[in-house]
């Protein structure tokens, strides 16, 4: 109990009420998503195909949409005790600054040292990877949160683990490439000489910053040519909102211990794993009946995959290799104007979120990254977190839930997903502390342009 | 408990259990620590004269060695709740690593934005200023996690700060600048032209990067010549300590709740806030007779005050404007070799701890710095908490420690204080990652003539 508060600041499980399965929402949807497509044969994937690229175990994980419960491996929990359960926090220092009637509440994933939710689906990859017997996993990473997760499962399983850093990254953001450069991981920028698409790129376009696209098609080249490694991939996939679960279980849970039952669930979306696993057992909930709580996925301005763009087929990559998704997307060829939330700029969104989307059991709303940052700011100052601008995304939208609150008077429980923290992230609140910082919204035309490109799919 | 363990990997206290007392070690202590000193007149410093300079309620702090236990104001408390208590973690993973017999506890402080132990000194000494009805404080930093941790306390409670940051450090760490910002502090780098003393310095040395001790004076006059500003001080302090005891006093309701009485307890010491905090309620019980723990302070080869120092008054700042302390100092004078533990550079050393070595109640060990890096990347690729340089001094020993115990089979209990974490601390990491660092010690000669220059004190 928090100074007389019935519900303390930070509602903890016990290690011993550490989820023991992941819950797997595809098994209760009532429509399913669509099957994943070989990019050239547009027909399904069949699980010898993502195997080549994949770990086996993963892509069962990734094609079961029926089972419900999935046990967690007792060495992957062991992991999970390092650092979990996360907190559920009450937000009351933020209340009383804006003066609302809701109650709010956020589930921060940002207290280990990768700095955010990514870790969760990371041990489990490296874990399938190693009980596989591989040597090591490849992936790229943009902002750096996702290869700082990954090397540190691979270091913890003696793993090896090759990351493929986009180039303008690996330059603007030394701390992250020395973070995974402590945990043993061998960091490549890209494009680079050590793979047949990076000299075909560097060929092409010699003064390139590189992209996520591309440094996708680089560890898929890797994984692919080299004997004992396989490639692994921090969202979007049905797997990753799997293990992401965790994030949704424990705050039930916690909320539950105080029967609490969150009117509107909020998280930030850019792939849609923390949003996915945020959501998991709440949606379950919804879909069955239980429950008529509000979900609302917030996505940058300046990639609008909910807001304005198609549901449709498209690759996951911009070089076009990866397998076709059916998904929210603005184009795989779309590219989203600077926004310092680079975890949000992937052009698709989770197969998963999108369908509920296409189904009205979820909200989008699109937020400019100015008033991001205020929000931001706000938080630091009140709740004492400098939160990641991707979380801070999440943060806007739940911010003005409250104040909507504070109009109706309604004491609304409010629970968002505060993925990470903003410590790698100092640039950007420069730029916004020294009033540079913009926004920037595509026009029609842009969006239109991008998705004529789509892939035709019958 | 921990996947059948029946101890839990983290064990928390509920936030009922938050101390609501902050202990003073002194009151304990058979011999007292030597009064301050005037700089000029070398007579005991009065309230009066402290009052100039620092807070009321803290100058009241600061001379009492009588009383026990000291309230802390509920409005700290509350900002406590926002990230502690604070976890005592069994390092399980750590123990099989080196395979050691002995069981490993760390007192971590780094979950929260300030990264370390200084928010809790740094809530109480802003929130006397509040209630004394000041404008703003000043301070200095280094590193800058005390300058954060001010920074986050004035903004949560409205309070002016004025951070004098030593020039080096305010170009070479622009993330630890941003997040002070961001927190609404005014940051200048020191030495700078507005003060008499950084005018006075630059005019001598026009290209200096600045130091520690100049940042200080700079802080100082920039207190004590505007109306409604005090200056406020992360370290070496008795009030510093006195706060810090929080640390020890949970680490210890923590460990009691499994019956563990640690055998060996470790910090690092620079000013010697964190250890005179992590072990002030171990410590007493061993002036009273209930324990033979023993403890030990860690610092750096490079600036060894304890191990190499002597016991006399000495000046806590280069300018020689602070009063005197009785304390282990190699000498204000001295200019400690390069190293990357910026909080363990200060020339002195905590009056309280320099009392306790000098009555043999602490022992003292010297580590040199590639050693300290070689814990620390062990210890983040086995528990997955990528340490401070200044932390890994502590983890350095307990590592030691546990070796030990390998060899005679002993089952001892080590506690050691995780003070903070090392985000932003990576370029120092990346000197480890790449070869490039050295470990550096002074000469005999070196140190015996700083130690000449201590000032004359009847």
């Amino acid at each position: 109990m928090a100074n007389g508060n019935p519900i303390p600041y930070k509602i903890f499980l016990t290690e011993n009420e550490i989820p023991s399965f992941w819950y797997n929402l595809r098994a209760d949807m009532k429509n399913k998503c669509a099957p994943l497509l070989n990019p050239e044969t547009h027909k399904p994937m069949t699980s010898a195909e993502l195997e080549k690229v994949f770990c086996k175990e993963l892509v069962r994980q990734e094609l079961d949409d029926t089972t419900r419960l999935i046990p967690i491996p007792e060495e992957i929990r062991d992991f999970y005790h390092m650092y979990r359960p996360s907190p559920v926090v009450r937000a009351y220092c933020l209340e009383k600054a804006i003066g609302t009637p809701a109650h709010i509440y956020y589930k921060f994933e940002g207290n280990n040292t990768s700095g955010s939710h990514k870790l969760n689906s990371a041990i489990a990859q490296a874990f399938y990877a190693k009980k596989q017997g591989l040597i090591g996993v490849t992936t790229e990473t943009g902002a750096g949160q996702w290869g700082t997760a990954l090397a540190m499962s691979c270091a913890y399983l003696g793993l090896d683990l090759k990351v493929f850093m986009v180039k303008i990254s690996y330059e603007q953001k030394p701390g992250r490439k020395e973070v995974m450069r402590t945990y043993g991981a061998d960091v490549t920028p890209s494009p680079s000489t050590t793979t047949n698409v990076g000299r075909r790129i560097l060929e092409a376009f010699p003064g390139t910053n590189g992209s996520l696209g591309c440094a996708i098609s680089e560890a898929v080249e890797y994984a692919t040519t080299h004997e004992g490694y396989r490639y692994v991939l921090g969202s979007v996939l049905n797997q990753v909102a799997l293990h992401q679960s965790i994030i949704g279980l424990e705050a039930k849970a916690a909320l539950d211990k105080y029967n609490v039952r969150p009117d509107i669930i909020i998280g930030c979306a850019g792939g849609g794993s923390n949003l996915a696993g945020l959501i998991a057992p709440f949606m379950g909930e919804k879909i069955n009946g239980m429950s008529d709580a509000k979900f609302i996925a917030v996505e940058p301005a300046s990639c609008p995959s909910f807001t304005r763009g198609s549901f449709a087929y498209d690759y996951c990559d911009t070089g076009k290799v990866c397998p076709l998704a059916k998904m929210y997307t603005v184009g795989s060829q779309f590219i989203p104007s600077p926004n310092h939330a680079g975890g949000l700029r992937f052009h698709g969104m989770s197969p998963i979120l999108s369908q509920l989307y296409h189904d009205g059991m979820l909200e989008a709303r699109s937020v400019e990254q100015t008033s991001v940052f205020e929000a931001a700011e706000f938080f630091a100052r009140t709740e004492g977190i400098l939160p990641a601008p991707e979380s801070s995304h999440a943060i806007r939208v739940a911010i003005d839930e409250a104040m909507k609150c504070k109009k109706t008077g309604k004491e609304k429980d409010i629970l968002f997903g505060l993925t990470g923290t903003g410590y790698f992230d100092l640039s950007s609140y420069r730029k916004f502390n020294d009033g540079e910082m913009s926004d920037s919204i595509p026009t029609d035309e842009e969006i239109a342009k991008a998705l004529t490109q789509l892939p035709q799919v019958e």
